[in-house]
């Protein structure tokens, strides 16, 4: 029995390495156990009773000495974590019944067969090297016990931009993929493969047209051949006509044609085709006004609806640009009925500090919650924030969003702040004070972000390509789609029915909200609407004060986090690497705020009201 | 006797490759004569007279059906090659004694050891590929034929930023080095090799500071070493203390300290120390308005004027501060009489259109020169534009700048028109129409590019990094020092006495001329004014019409180009180049016209006069 030498974030507690010898989740759950319960509740014991049918549920009795849990395969070991998690953090154990309410809680890795991942900030791939496979299986089995520990159960192992050699994953690969996929399977985590559309033209297929049979019996062998070697693969994962990517609109064809071709021959296998719906323009003239890219994926989605093959999954961000600071939900989400949707996050930080800046997601998830239509989603799909640092997660801080994920993955009716408070006393187990001190710090983290990045919906002011600090104008020449217009008097886009027409994909309700400027929130009305400098918002004062007054105030915010970060009695190293790191984050609030402010001041020739220092 | 598949430009009569067993330069001399004469002077003969003192000089002598060169051993190929082209072009020989106005004329290659050039766009470099040296004989000798028909005769082969395994030219690489020099003699073309600062430190030496007797002691020995390689290197070239270099700063020494050192060092062996003086600090915070970039290399060098070893020549690019499009002359010329002085231009046209945009350079340089004082200046150095294309500068029209660059090291006070005919008619030998015509259309490149690109004096608009294409805020928040300031009310940075003094840096005529804008040029008033968008030009014209004009007419006179490319009956694959070249070349004519444009009208908010599209 080794002892892990990686920190495990939320599961310190949890020392001894998972042995190889462990094959099925009752072995590993009881092996959780046996160590856990002589330190968190020692005298007491466990027993677990393993009932196939109840699948991913479970239920724990508390008797006298005795915890009960019972579950089908996978939930048993969710019941174990959630006992253990519960006794670490001193909460009764839950009542009743527990089952998730999405079935596919999936992960997205974002890892290149060289090793790279793309928009990844804590390190190398955990799975890749040298365009090979290359990992560690001690910490792969650790990742296994984090995500288990969520309840997190499908994770895609490679990059959705899929490049040389990682295709060779479901061909040249597949050994390879059977062994990883063995070391997941007894922790309930199936794997799933980004497959590339084109790939039978690398097969003396000579087209990849999803309506031509030899393209069709290519990919109905493959399937067969993959699912010999990884029977309960999860599926594929496809980005397909997006960003240079191969696709269906090649050969004139529309995306439930292209899906439904792979979906087929997947289906006699139980695997899903998961379809992501990011497809724009990304050639688009600036000077072109009428074009308006959030709007892209419906226009090329909505009319669809109803005619994809059962086993497709629409995977649809939860934004309708990409992952900014604060987006409107995704009116995509609310016009397919008849399709099964996911909705995908992003928990690595691209455009929200890059495991830099602190940006604790619950409290957004909760906001896109509440906005999405709770009947029509039925998966959940993030893309990771994972990588080899020692601490996985490039900022201890980020291993919030990863556990704050698969709470929500399980239950999206969660508060943010139970999240947080549960991560923090798991994570640091220090006195009340301190705690309260981090949840509060962690809680505001992204509304500080937010103020000195991109209040009041203005986004895409990051710098072009590295999406790291500010560049005001970076994007607005660029073929990307992503302007806000500034001029001397005005700012952002008017996306009422008047301007792109984008609200009107909405449901009535949202048209009417995001539509009005009495109703608009101020946290997105540059979002669809533009605005002169001199508007007087809803609380008095002008949108240019505004602009001035959240950017100082995200840099002072910045300021006092960094003033509380150091009185924690974090323990090493989380604590040298949190006080590095904020001071990389004073750096970017600084430059955020005096940049942006700038810039608005160049523009506007206004002052700020409190005299304060524009440059 | 094998014939090039390569195309040599300006010298497409000289169509056998020289021998590798020609070995001086009397017997390359009598080669290409023995070539040329048939074709363009039949029935005349050559003789050949080697006069040692003579060095670089040559007279030609026409008699009846004989041409006498007399020469040094330089002088005889340099005579030649006169004579050939003369005859080529249908010029008269030249009269009298003909002799270089200066004695290096010099090439900087910025070759790395990895095969790739720094900023370069002609391809991979012609003498090293994946970390060692790599080249085609073949072609250097074309190379060595193409310099010494235009008399330059120093080639420094590798990059200023020397990064490993570069090092190794001065070290382990020495006997390739030599051989490499053995290629080049009888061309009389010397090499020099950039060298790395802190060389000493990777050898045992604890330090690089030139004042130290373990310092000094390696570089003495290292030279020793070297010129026992190559006796007649022309010595090392130094970027130090530079955008990341190391140098002399580390140790508190100042730069004749640090120059001195290695200039000791090679002179046992008549080697020179060519030291950059492009230093400035490329860490500033653009909040700072005192610091003014272009004012960093005269506060370093002026005061050390006198302090340099005499075998030191201290390299000064023509303009404080990047080869911009157009720069006034550096004051640093001006200030250092008791000083060596080389000035250094750019063939490579990094901010000038990168081989895709024509810009012929003669018209530049004359005025360059006209502003440089004369007798101050004994040196001259270029960036290449050269690399492994079949037609070595990428564009078939940029050779111009080469062959340009090569007349005027040897006499400044060549007409830029003269030189750009006289490339015309021996690259091409069109009909008299095209001719003119193709004679015009380069004279006017480099205007026309600085309308749509950087009219007025502001330079710094474009792509940050990359230096194509145009982004007209890419370096306002960005450390390089590189600011315009624009604002609602006005552009421009005031470089007079009573802004950052930059002025005060030239002799009185210049900070007349520039101080006043009575006087200043109006290519140049935003590089020493700040202006408001009203101001009224001596021409009537506001600038911001002055700056939409520019800008149309840029876009416009670049139709009028693409237009005359067309019909001109140039040779395959020139032609196919050229207008390939020349799409690209009107895309990016159309952007920088219209995002400037948009630039400045969303910030004044004045319509253009004309009523012409502003997006």
């Amino acid at each position: 029995m080794t002892t892990n030498t990686k920190r495990l974030s939320w599961l310190p507690f949890l020392k001894a390495d998972i042995p190889a010898s462990l094959t099925t989740s009752e072995q590993i759950a009881r092996f959780e156990l046996d160590q856990a319960l002589p330190a968190l509740a020692a005298g007491k014991s466990a027993e677990l009773n393993v009932s196939a049918d109840m699948g991913e549920s479970y239920t724990i009795e508390a008797n006298d000495d005795v915890y009960t849990i019972t579950g089908g395969e996978s939930g048993v070991l969710y019941g174990t974590y959630a006992l253990i998690m519960c006794l670490a953090a001193g909460h009764p154990v839950p009542q009743g019944t527990q089952q998730p309410r999405y079935a596919l809680r999936m992960l997205n890795c974002w890892d290149n067969a060289d090793g790279s991942i793309e928009r990844g900030y804590a390190g190398r791939s955990l799975f890749f090297e040298g365009g090979k496979f290359d990992y560690d299986p001690v910490r792969l089995r650790q990742l296994g016990r984090m995500l288990a520990s969520v309840g997190l159960n499908v994770m895609c192992i490679n990059n959705v931009n899929v490049r040389y050699p990682a295709d060779q994953l479901i061909e040249s690969w597949l050994p390879q993929l059977a062994e990883l996929a063995a070391i997941y399977r007894p922790f309930g985590v199936k794997l799933m493969v980004s497959i590339d559309y084109s790939a039978p033209m690398r097969h003396g297929v000579p087209t990849a047209d999803p309506l031509d049979p030899q393209v069709q019996e290519w990919w109905n062998k493959q399937a067969e051949i993959v699912y010999k070697a990884v029977p309960d693969l999860a599926g594929f994962l496809v980005k397909a006509d997006s960003e240079g990517r191969p696709g269906p609109f090649t050969y004139g064809r529309n995306h439930a044609e292209g899906a439904n071709m792979l979906a087929r021959a997947l289906k006699p296998f139980g695997g899903k085709l998961v379809w992501r719906c990011f497809v724009y323009n990304c050639r688009q003239d600036w000077r072109d006004r009428k074009t308006d890219r959030p709007m892209a994926a419906y226009q090329h989605y909505a009319y669809l609806d109803g005619q994809f093959e059962d086993n497709v999954i629409l995977q649809i961000k939860n934004g309708p640009f990409d992952f900014q600071v604060r987006e409107p939900v995704s009116p995509l989400l609310y016009a397919m009925p008849k399709t099964d949707l996911a909705i995908e996050f992003q928990l690595a930080q691209e455009y929200t500090g890059q495991q830099i800046d602190i940006f604790a997601m619950p409290p957004m998830w909760r906001e896109i919650f509440d906005d999405m239509p709770a009947d029509k989603v039925m998966s959940i799909a993030a893309v990771t924030n994972l990588g080899r640092d020692d601490n996985y997660c490039g900022h201890p801080f980020a291993a919030v969003n990863l556990f704050g994920y698969g709470l929500f993955a399980w239950d999206p009716s969660i508060q943010p702040e139970k999240i947080i408070r549960l991560w923090t006393k798991l994570t640091y187990g220090m006195d009340q004070l301190s705690e309260d001190a981090l949840v509060s710090l962690l809680m505001g983290s992204r509304r500080t972000y937010e103020k000195y990045t991109a209040p009041l919906g203005l986004c895409w002011m990051v710098t072009p390509n590295q999406h790291y600090g500010p560049n005001p104008s970076g994007y607005e020449y660029q073929a990307w789609g992503t302007y806000h217009k500034a001029d001397r008097e005005a700012v952002g886009i008017d996306r009422t029915a008047a301007g792109t027409g984008y609200v009107c994909q909405y449901p009535e309700e949202f048209q009417k909200l995001y539509g009005s400027l009495e109703t608009c929130p101020d946290e997105l009305i540059l979002w669809f609407h533009r605005l002169r400098y001199d508007y007087v918002m809803r609380d008095g004062r002008t949108l240019i004060q505004r602009i001035y007054d959240d950017h100082f105030e995200g840099l002072e915010e910045t300021k006092a986090m960094a003033e509380t970060l150091k009185t924690l009695p974090l323990p090493s190293p989380d604590r040298e690497e949190a006080l590095e790191r904020m001071n990389r984050q004073l750096f970017n609030a600084r430059e955020w705020c005096d940049i942006v402010n700038n810039f608005f001041h160049n523009y506007s020739g206004i002052d700020d009201a409190h005299g304060r220092t524009i440059y």
